[in-house]
């Protein structure tokens, strides 16, 4: 079936093409279910890929998997104060356990005689039912770190839903750490910003800041929460992972004791940290363009696509033989390959529904080509074409092409917020940046308080993205209030 | 912190022995919501060893993951009538989105302002969310077959739960495909039960019986249901798998039609399958002893354990240096190797923990042994030990030894099966068949009526696990009826 390839434009309306490029690349579509979307199999084979790489990365720094239940008691939730305040109003409740068939007749009803004693939250995030957990877990030093991670879905009720941005369910992994000392926390959260970092970096292509955030902008429970922040094409700023810093607050609320060496007891230290299926959406808007998605190679589910390109049927034979065979020796050789020798579609159709999914590179085969030896090679992120001789180098060649499309869409994007960051020193200036059809990062100095935090980001929609870490000090002026700052912070808009 | 490893044996109450093997060996617990358990790291990592080889005959097979939504509308559930009587009673049912600070000041409270329109269901299965999804995924025969699977929880509000064999929350995987023929979708439905009955033989190590479910034991809304049955050590039979014909029932229920090649409009056809959690339960109840859990290598976290064995300081080192080699060459082999050097344990408290924990090879390793180039090899599946020559060829014959216990379990179990797997011709041997300790898989003749089946099972516990592929027929009388059979059926009392 045709379909309509053509995206609106960026520069015609950004978030309508993100919408459009979502869809049509087939990564995900709005579900029937409020908030809740379905991820295509070519979207989720690209978080497969991050879950792979991810999860590798956590075993190898001494993370084990374990799973927890998807149901937290209402009365759990309470149990930290700032962290029911943070997810309250955002609750999915189950509160009965049974339907029955309605009594008009038609359909089935609920059935009030299977009343929950105690209602149950489908978890938004499980510090709560593992830190309940933990208190069995954990009885000596010797019992630490315990150093756990979850892959699972959570919930939480949106008002405002944006396909992987922003859903009421979606997929992550939390890990969830204890520790016997303040220090040996603080370094697990560093240590997993890291990783979350290097991920980033390597993985995604995506260049990000790290930082620490504002009291205000914490996680809820949290005494310090670190975050990555990548900026988007728009010029507004996107939090692609977290890891907080949470002291004693949850083993305080939950009775989490063990015996330290001196066999005193005291309470347990704690970190969480997670990302989510919003990397897909991180990364669809840092490298996509007008054509449709730009795939970095490591996570692309196809790294090379085959079209073979004839005419008449002993063209389409002699192609077809040869294309086979260029494809298996690029398969022995590692990549991932798509030989796309569907009959029913023309090389135009193709050509197109494989920029739309960010294929790496497309080799093109007709006889003329075969031939003399030649092959068409385009590669999707610089929209470049090229003939090349089709010899004993060429399975090498593409694999190191791979390797610098990976690093040229990375130096791209990096350049991208280079250009796109700014220092303002007047509340004049800052405006007039917010302004400015990509407003990018900005630094500025504040004057340290949610007060003014609050009033910049009324009067502008623009927060604090974070505290970037080793930021220089600096004496300056509040932007805002005009009093004192000892230091810029990073201001942007933000998703 | 010392724990008492000694379990029930499985003679004096073999349930029990279960639940603390399940405890005792870190494999999963209780949780403190009702029915859901908490899958330990120790645990997890043999499931995921499952998911990962799973997930690779899938793909290799035509399949691709997707992800659909937690939530299904209660409407939803109505469509197809034998489906929501399947389910309907045991649902997690979401009424509300949202808490609020309880008017006494005390916690939280669901807010009722925030009731839903219409209730959503915890995914017992997700039949009707996907196919109503699949509705606008499928216009032409040329958008068929659909072969996709999903990894995710469910919940089914069981009554009486069993840590993995039946929980509220359990993981599973469910596969739903869609094709333009009965013909097509039947041979998919058999290429799954084909996948699921290797997957038990080759990764389990448990023997299976394929075969059908009868009318009354067929999945809600299929028109045929395929198991795998395995028989436990206590010879009550556990459905390890299942796969469904679903004809077109779900397609006709939620409107997905296809033009066929002829152009005309047709209902698609559909399967679904899956494994779960409990697959956990099988692998313990075949295998494992009054020691504990006994791994098939294919699936152990660690398939070799190393323990060092030394008293005075001089011992150690030696002791230490050399053990730490053997287990870099070891892991080189490709095998999953735990050095246990912790200096806090006694060898015989470790000897026991890896027993409990069913590690297939226990390697000791003393000063003397070293000096003399012996070292003791000790299989946990038959609690064998012998001194070995530690020579240029052990390291392969600990890979030929894996290979060994592989097989070895494996062909335990079957011959386990095979003794007690009987054929009886009257109602009077049938219940004393039932009546021994070990009743086993049970061939007998039933009539072909369900009511027979219910009477049979009201007065024995004993149910159709199924009709074996490719039962021979013979000619016979039902053992309960009296009434003309022509074919023996397999009954067991059963998880």
């Amino acid at each position: 079936m045709a379909k309509g390839k053509k995206l609106t434009t960026r520069a015609e309306n950004y978030p309508e093409w993100y919408n459009e490029l979502v869809k049509k690349a087939d990564l995900a579509e709005n579900s029937e279910v409020r908030g809740c979307m379905v991820i295509k199999p070519y979207g989720y084979a690209i978080w497969e890929r991050m879950q792979a790489i991810l999860d590798q990365m956590f075993k190898d720094t001494g993370h084990v998997n374990a799973y927890f239940p998807l149901f937290i008691p209402k009365s759990f939730l309470s149990r930290e104060a700032d962290h029911v305040e943070g997810f309250a109003k955002e609750c999915a409740v189950v509160t009965h356990h049974r339907l029955m068939a309605s009594p008009d007749g038609k359909g089935v009803v609920v059935d009030p005689s299977a009343k929950l004693e105690e209602e149950l939250i489908v978890r938004p995030t499980s510090e709560t039912i593992i830190w309940s957990t933990y208190r069995n877990w954990i009885q000596s030093y010797r019992d630490l770190p315990l150093l756990i991670n979850q892959w699972a879905n959570v919930v939480r009720w949106e008002l405002r839903t944006r396909m992987f941005l922003r859903t009421t369910e979606f997929l992550w992994q939390e890990g969830h750490t204890a520790h016997a000392t303040s220090e040996e926390a603080i370094e697990e959260a560093e240590r997993m910003l890291g990783v979350y970092a290097e991920f980033a970096e390597n993985t995604l292509a995506i260049p990000v800041i790290q930082g620490l955030k504002t009291e205000r902008e914490r996680f809820a429970g949290a005494l310090e929460t670190y975050c990555i922040e990548g900026l988007m094409q728009d010029g507004k700023a996107l939090q692609a992972g977290t890891s907080h810093y949470l002291g004693q607050n949850f083993a305080k609320a939950f009775d989490v004791r063990f015996a330290n060496k001196d066999n005193k007891e005291e309470f347990v230290w704690a970190t969480s940290w997670g990302v989510s299926t919003r990397l897909m959406g991180a990364l669809i808007m840092t490298h996509s363009d007008d054509e449709g998605l730009v795939l970095p190679p490591v996570l692309a589910p196809f790294q090379l696509v085959i079209v073979p390109i004839y005419r008449q049927d002993d063209e389409k034979e002699l192609v077809l033989n040869k294309v086979a065979e260029l494809a298996a020796e690029l398969k022995a050789a590692g990549i991932r390959v798509k030989l796309d020798d569907d009959d029913t579609k023309k090389p135009g159709w193709k050509f197109a529904e494989w920029e739309l999914k960010g294929v790496p590179i497309r080799l093109a085969v007709g006889p003329r080509d075969l031939a003399n030896g030649k092959i068409e090679v385009a590669r999707r992120d610089t929209k470049t074409k090229e003939v090349q001789d089709l010899d004993d180098t060429f399975i090498e060649r593409m694999k190191k092409l791979l390797d610098e499309i990976q690093f040229s869409i990375y130096e791209r994007a990096k350049n991208f917020r280079e250009e796109n960051t700014t220092q303002v020193d007047s509340w004049e200036e800052f405006k007039a940046q917010l302004d400015k059809p990509v407003p990018g990062f900005i630094f500025a100095h504040w004057d340290g308080t949610t007060e003014t935090e609050e009033k910049i980001q009324a009067e502008t929609k623009a927060t604090i993205r974070c505290i970037p870490i080793g930021n220089p000090a600096e004496e300056g002026v509040c932007i805002y209030s005009g009093k004192p700052s000892r230091q810029r912070v990073m201001f942007a808009k933000a998703y």
